[in-house]
């Protein structure tokens, strides 16, 4: 994986991705060592140690830069977008404030059933004020799907140059992430596909983009001899990969009550994919990805 | 897996399979031979070949009889029920053509968009008829939630006695089968569960008891020694089990236009959950899966 120079200093750790996420709490993560006090949890192909943990923030390329954490849930990151979200301390431009609060409400409530006046309500304006920035509910789906695409695309785009398990832990919770901000997308997906032709046409691309781009990744890692699959396999391997990732949160609404809180934490995701990749890992790989899924509660 | 008589004369093979849900080519097998001639096929703890296998045809215990698979899609199969579905030959009573007619349009328009007077014009009556029978859309949707666990309940009590790779292959085309045929229920998850609380109670209830009843599949497994996993592993197989069953109709949603036929086919949950497997199955039943899997067109 190509991070930036002071990204090759240190290995994945929860403790590092802490200070990616600026929010690991939600990633149901018990209490964290400082420095991994595992065995055999040497980083590979590294020089650096974990000791670097908690100040080093390596970053996939062209991932936003750090100070997007603190950005408002769901805004866009890159100035050459229209669409560019708030900037942190700048106050919310109207269009962004309608924004925020649909994608809120359309993450808890649902994407079927908030309308455009319940929108106007939550946003404190009048429909017709409404009307005068979003024709219609479509295009503020639009907009949001859009949003997403500028957050993900460039998780997805980093798969292919992910060379170890580090990068490919890295990489899966920061996609996770943003599944989880956007999670309408994906939970109402079948919603979403039907009524919104825009949507659709974008959310498909980024699934098809995201299943090649994980094809690849798995077949790079086997290259390196850090996946220990057949092609067949790593093709299955990609898909469930994905699948997970993107249907994790849905699959939450399923479930008895006591366990959605679990099941719809991004951590259990994560956690799923690097039980799913076990198996097929070289052996130091291996004990390094049970140190990580032993910090996550099951 | 404690199966009839007849049905421990023979392993469950694709060519077995067909004569159970007659239907295999929903499944997107390639043309299968009426005898395995994979090396290392051969009957575990059974007496019998697989010469049998088109003409034998066991069912887990529980399970509706045969002729079940003639019966309209979503039809329920027990006498005991007061919702009995219609049997073969007999025209169905307005209610089952209701139900049956709903299933279709759930299934393939969506659950949040079909209304009841779509539902009446489909079965070419008033709505005021259609009142008569069912008093609302959350009526029609509980009674096809209890015909859906009707079906679902028994393949889901059987898992606890699954103690083969072929029983458990068996056990879940079934369910897959099942979720196929009410595919509406996890596809449009997030709006039942929401509008529908009875619906919702109901889902729940058996996606947790499927969930329990894989969890202690894998553990009999496991004591078999079919399955080399420690426990921790054994839960996350099982949750991500369920999980694919469950969910993967909903991923073909998102899927780009070439994508969505396979994804969309029951035989790709079956195909992914069996890579799943693979890793930690015995090299005999690994064998036996890899012959299996190579039956499906990826």
């Amino acid at each position: 994986m190509r991070l930036p120079p002071e990204g090759r200093t240190a290995r994945a750790s929860p403790d590092r991705y802490r200070t990616v996420s600026g929010s690991s709490n939600r990633f149901s993560m018990t209490a964290l060592p400082q420095r991994c006090s595992a065995s055999g949890c040497r980083p590979r192909r590294r020089s650096a140690n974990w000791s670097n943990a908690s100040t080093v923030c390596p970053r996939p390329p062209g991932l936003p830069d750090a100070s997007a954490s603190d950005r408002p849930v769901g805004a866009a990151e890159t100035a050459a977008s229209r669409k560019a979200g708030p900037r942190p301390g700048v106050p919310l431009k109207t269009r962004d404030r309608i924004l925020e609060a649909s994608l809120q409400l359309f993450n808890e409530g649902g994407l079927a059933v908030v309308s455009t006046n319940r929108i106007a309500t939550e946003v404190a304006m009048s429909p017709g004020n409404l009307y005068y920035h979003f024709k219609n509910k479509e295009r503020i789906v639009d907009s949001l799907v859009r949003r997403f695409e500028l957050r993900a695309e460039p998780i997805a785009a980093s798969l292919p140059t992910v060379r170890s398990v580090d990068d490919l832990w890295l990489s899966l919770h920061l996609m996770i992430e943003v599944i989880h901000a956007f999670r309408f997308v994906f939970r109402d997906a079948d919603f979403l596909i039907r009524e919104y032709p825009g949507a659709r046409v974008r959310v498909r691309k980024f699934t098809g983009s995201a299943l090649e781009a994980t094809r690849l990744m798995c077949a790079n890692l086997a290259a390196c001899n850090v996946l220990e699959a057949a092609p067949e396999a790593r093709d299955a391997i990609a898909f469930q990969i994905v699948f997970t990732a993107a249907c994790g949160f849905m699959f939450s609404k399923l479930l008895p009550s006591g366990d959605i809180a679990a099941a719809a934490d991004p951590g259990r995701a994560a956690y799923q994919i690097l039980t799913l990749l076990t198996p097929y890992l070289d052996a130091d790989s291996r004990h390094y990805i049970l140190y990580l899924r032993s910090k996550y509660r099951t």
